[in-house]
């Protein structure tokens, strides 16, 4: 790294160029811009740009590689893995002043977008058109569709729609040298050569800049039905997702689990919280989305549907929503867990974001939750996308400040290696989970994770420090 | 590369050390070893290695990167590009041995697999597991999986499965140094680092030999349907396909045109050939086919559908396939490609898998078509996956040989590359399309492509000379 000195010099060159907009400086630069989700300490960059375009983009990679000055990309700071908090002494590269829509393709189904464009903007944009676009999580009014695809952003729908991954095909990424890689290809078909858009996707920014995207708009589903399911044993559950996928087939757009610790929490501790069912001796609440091609067919089969399961005995009890009402509520209790961090709650507490395979999900719980609770005192409770084998643990001592994060981890990610999954579902790696990695990825893997890094950001500017050093 | 003597001595040690059954030397390498479906000339490799583990291709890789003894990875040979055909002097590397079903999790929806097993036996394993493996395509029977990945794959029901990157959770690699990439990963979600695995799909064997898989399984259709219409103008296969999407939506599994051009080929010259529509005064074909749930409920509303689109004149004429046999005749006219090459019918003639925005497909055939015929009295017939942005040209000078293949090629890469096409859609690039390369894929591109083939083969071992120099 240069020193701060010549490092000032280059940066206040590059803000003459490219004029006031474009740049704040040392304490001008935002709290937003500081640190992400993560609830990792503020940074103190020398600066933030927020360029205007990819030339832009370009000049201030090109610059910074040359002056040897560290840039973190930043999109909706809405990742929870630090994967965009600057580094001390580094600069941000906010891609917040390039947003909108630039073209929309009914026949190719395609959107083209610029990367700091918020998810939810992109959304509505689609609505209007007559089309969907499947991405769809929390963060969506804040996060940016940039973030979405460095992240290989996952979320509620992947059981049919796939992850951001699957929603993209087309990528205009401006590399640490300042090349500008066009590669806005629309079609769903392209065998070329090196398929290179995927190196960047769920990179964290660590191998260049995402500045365009094209993106893939599905059909708008004719109607949304939502049921929410007691069962009793996690054998159930997975009878009721065979069932589920072999019944509703391409239809089926969510089946998310809450284990009856999240359950209670949920819908006894939340402010305003509901329960739309009662759990009673039930051991999980499954929440299952379809979305069919007309209400009066696919919703009449779907009840029918859940009305021979009760009648089998795989489900104890279960609601159907009636109004889009219902639909909040049903989902309002699969979200509450965004209120943990209010005291009245549950309060500070440490959050995960694992991937197991399917069948081995509940040998996860039943073992994790007695060691943190022994070993630490640490309660936990569990939920998530199990659809996907993807479940996430809340887990929190009462009264720790700060909470044992590290031994916590330990114990959590070692059960996850032992039943071969993944330290991060569809959060990432970012600064948080660095540690751990090698818990999922063997040296192997990681050198040539390394290698592929070193070809392509040789001076190590772009988001060094992230997912490996 | 080395000497031939010194290479010769290296491949003697390896097969000692490997035994009789997993080397072939000089002319004793097969013809099925010398070449694939190209009808590229036969080469005259040093040897074939036939290894029966991940750990001899392991050794087989190591040995002959540090004698820089080029090694072509080979699957079924069933490729079209050339992209397996070895090098003279070179060896062969055929998964022929490893072939075989390891694991099939049904909670999962996954099936690990030796990446020498054919599709078609796969697809079996998958059924009779109640499930389904979504990759199709003609040459089932003899391609292996592994060269399946190796070229991403289409086929006949991209539209609703995506390609062959799409049906994959994990991969085992063997790097050109031997080192073992082992990214066994049964889970739809892992983002803990770079997603290594998309590397080595559709890299043609150019960074690594894929000696594993973990395959992604579907549920299996409760039915199909099909139906082949008529329309007039491609404005009307425009309007059919936005109508497939909303009123058919995720059960839409494939949407094939044929244009008169062909159908006038595949249904009056080919022998046997049928017509299960009378094309009339139609421009083109269109074959639908629908995975749905239920025969009775889905099975009607797609026929429901077609008779409303008959009555507001959006197809001409239509016939539903009431029976296997008829669904048969359906395919078989949208494969009667597969019988040009009969003397009878076309006899030598130039493929193409070009893909294109849809909007701009048939602005491709109209200026393309007339340009081939005036310029070298080449005929063209069209057909191909419209939903997928996809088409097939068969090109042809009656009675030329050879058949003036660069001159044809030029002219038809000229107008997909100001189209903003790709040259190939399905089939990879191999030997044939390396000169076309730089009309889909700018220097930067190609240039980033070099610098990943070199961080992961600095010796140029694996499949040197295809794709790009």
């Amino acid at each position: 790294m240069m020193q701060l000195q010549n490092a000032g010099r280059f940066i206040e060159d590059l803000a003459q160029e490219l004029g006031p907009k474009a740049v704040l400086m040392g304490p001008d630069v935002p709290v937003r811009n500081r640190t992400d989700w993560s609830f990792l300490p503020q940074a103190a960059p020398l600066a933030v740009f927020r360029p205007s375009s990819t030339e832009e983009v370009s000049r201030i990679l090109k610059t910074c590689s040359q002056a040897g000055i560290p840039v973190t990309p930043q999109g909706g700071m809405t990742g929870l893995c630090g994967g965009s908090r600057p580094l001390d002494g580094g600069v941000a590269l906010s891609m917040e002043r390039m947003t909108g829509i630039e073209q929309i393709d009914p026949d190719g189904m395609t959107m083209t977008v610029l990367a700091g464009t918020p998810l939810e903007v992109i959304q509505k944009a689609a609505d209007e058109a007559g089309l969907f676009f499947a991405l769809d999580l929390g963060a969506r009014g804040s996060c940016a569709i940039g973030g979405n695809l460095s992240t290989n952003a996952g979320g509620n729908r992947v059981i049919r729609y796939g992850m951001a991954r699957d929603l993209v095909l087309g990528l205009e990424v401006v590399l640490p040298d300042g090349t500008v890689l066009s590669m806005l290809n629309r079609m769903l078909k392209n065998n070329a050569g090196y398929d290179l858009k995927q190196l960047f996707v769920g990179a964290e920014g660590t191998l260049g800049v995402i500045t365009r995207a094209v993106l893939r708009l599905h059909p708008k589903p004719g109607c949304v039905c939502a049921a929410m399911c007691v069962v009793n044993g996690y054998d159930k559950v997975l009878e009721l997702l065979g069932t589920a996928r072999r019944t509703l087939g391409p239809f089926l757009s969510a089946f998310e689990v809450m284990w009856a610790d999240y359950w209670h929490q949920a819908t006894e501790r939340v402010p305003g919280g509901k329960a739309p069912v009662s759990i009673g001796d039930g051991t999980h609440v499954v929440l299952i989305e379809v979305q069919g091609l007309d209400d009066e067919i696919d919703g009449a089969r779907f009840s029918a549907w859940l009305e021979q399961l009760f009648e089998k005995g795989v489900i104890e009890d279960g609601a159907v929503a009636q109004t889009l009402s219902d639909m909040a509520d049903f989902w309002g209790t699969r979200d509450a867990a965004a209120e943990f961090a209010n005291p009245a709650v549950i309060g500070p507490h440490i959050s995960f974001d694992i991937g197991l395979p399917i069948r081995r999900i509940e040998e996860f719980v039943t073992r994790s939750k007695p060691a943190l609770l022994e070993q630490f005192g640490c309660h936990s409770v569990h939920y998530g996308h199990v659809g996907d084998g993807n479940i996430h643990i809340v887990a929190w001592v009462p009264g720790a400040d700060p909470q044992p994060l590290s031994d916590v981890s330990t114990v959590v990610y070692g059960i996850v290696r032992e039943l071969g999954g993944t330290v991060s579902a569809e959060h990432g790696i970012g600064l948080l989970k660095k540690p751990y990695l090698k818990h999922t990825r063997d040296d192997a893997q990681v050198d040539l994770m390394r290698r592929i890094k070193r070809s392509v950001d040789p001076d190590w500017i772009v988001n060094a420090t992230k997912i490996f050093d």
